[in-house]
């Protein structure tokens, strides 16, 4: 029997571990830039995308330690579009993971360019890594995940949206491009540098996609229905902001079905892959059960 | 008797028509997205950094279609930098290249987002390459130059640096970071996509980080002597945003001193280059005579 809380609290050291030994010392210069980098990277996220590149290597039954670095890179970008996202001319959030968002701390201009520099270090370290592990695709596949037809495509349709006529299929356009993309990258690059087969891979991108998709719907329930304890930002901060969201759109109850329905799809992906698939499976059933 | 003006608008429109080819169409979703990063990139640079490129990949005797890509990648990285340094946060310019900034057409978040996009773009551009172009390594390299320890090194200081006492260490450091570093990147990446020996591919670095800083000098030359109209952009502004520039450290004679003795540098690290290098040498001479 797969037990899911002490495993993610185990990969989660390990991921930290991982960062902060890559990250440059606060003391490289600037030394400004570096400890805005290290603080919002090291703000205590649930590094659910670098534990998802590492069991993906672990269901092909490929080993893990390129997956840790794609991983850990994928958490430097994601932790990049949070701090833009974050800023005044965006979402102007104050609060991230229930503390001071990076340009509270340390102004506009320099949460700004630690945003830049965490993206351009993910790619470093996707580019270091030894030529087993891909470095080349790997750095074209989170490309594409980021860049303006993945991540930044769904954030610019995401303002676009705010205020607008509610639409289905702007919607889905919008979560899938701002959040799946990157799920669906993180099993795939956790495969990929992990050596694992194309079909393996192909299989490992079905379940990512669905899971994203998943995840973010289950973002607009928490959005709608915790309490700012519990999530570490505003709630109903959607609501009052206009949002595209699939509450607003379908309902809670018809978002909550759409969720489970993702899962189970996701789920069934997973299916005669070589290593042992439990965490993908349970992490799974995770994304629309936690609280945060 | 080589001839650099018709060289370098030669080249220029060879750059400019692989930029319009390989960005995506405007058309593609989001549109607005598409417009602001094609209008930034396509505002009329000099298209110096690919333009150098080419430059050290044919100074090597290699083929040049690799380093072309590798130095419309270094524009888009070069043209984020810019749109992100025009916005309200950072250097808050209105005009670049005699157009209205990215920002100013487009508004902030679409300028940021526009921005973000261009760096990812670069990046997947290059790990698009061949793998004889070393793909891989070309990431890495131009990841180094334009991160927390290169560009964006440059840029935090640069701010650090408003207002304060001046400092010829610290102006120094700005200088190399925040623009050496990039030309540096430009004519070692054309040398390796190229397939040029190591040391070419040193000798070609030496050369670009002398001529990078000789331009950034003349930059603060020309921001403290040319018009508006000539330079496409605000004059004076340096000083009355009290910037850390050669010109306010050293003064007008000797920074023009310093320029000419680092393009004399640069032109030295020339020496013994299997292929034609009198474009690079005349190169150097234009950065430091050049109106714009």
């Amino acid at each position: 029997m797969f037990e899911l809380a002490p495993y993610l609290r185990k990969q989660q050291v390990r991921v930290d571990a991982f960062l902060k030994a890559a990250l440059p010392p606060v003391t490289t210069r600037p030394a400004l830039l570096h400890k805005a980098m290290t603080y919002s990277v090291l703000a205590g996220g649930k590094r659910f995308r670098p534990i998802l590149a590492l069991a993906a290597a672990q269901a092909c039954g490929r080993p893990e330690a390129a997956a840790l670095t794609a991983g850990a890179a994928l958490e430097l970008l994601h932790t990049y579009t949070l701090i833009h996202d974050d800023l005044p001319c965006m979402d102007d959030d104050d609060l991230r993971r229930g503390k001071p968002t990076c340009h509270i701390v340390f102004g506009e201009a320099n949460a700004l360019l630690a945003g830049d520099a965490l993206q351009t270090l993910a790619f470093l370290w996707l580019a270091a890594l030894p030529a087993a592990a891909s470095p080349a695709r790997l750095v074209a596949e989170l490309a594409r995940a980021a860049g303006s037809q993945g991540v930044i495509g769904g954030q610019v349709e995401d303002l676009l949206a705010e205020g607008s006529r509610p639409s289905a299929a702007r919607l889905r356009y919008i979560h899938v491009h701002k959040t799946a993309v990157l799920i669906e990258a993180a099993v795939r690059l956790g495969a990929i540098a992990g050596g694992a087969s194309e079909p393996q891979i192909r299989q490992l991108g079905r379940y990512g996609l669905a899971l994203g998709l998943a995840f973010q719907i289950a973002d607009d329930i928490l959005n709608a229905t915790s309490t700012p304890e519990a999530l570490g930002k505003p709630v109903g901060s959607d609501q009052a902001r206009g949002k595209l969201t699939y509450v607003a759109v379908h309902g809670l109850p018809a978002s909550r079905r759409m969720a489970r329905s993702l899962v189970r799809q996701a789920q069934a992906a997973l299916k005669d892959l070589p290593g042992p698939s439990a965490p993908l499976h349970a992490l799974a059933d995770y994304v629309i059960c936690r609280k945060n």
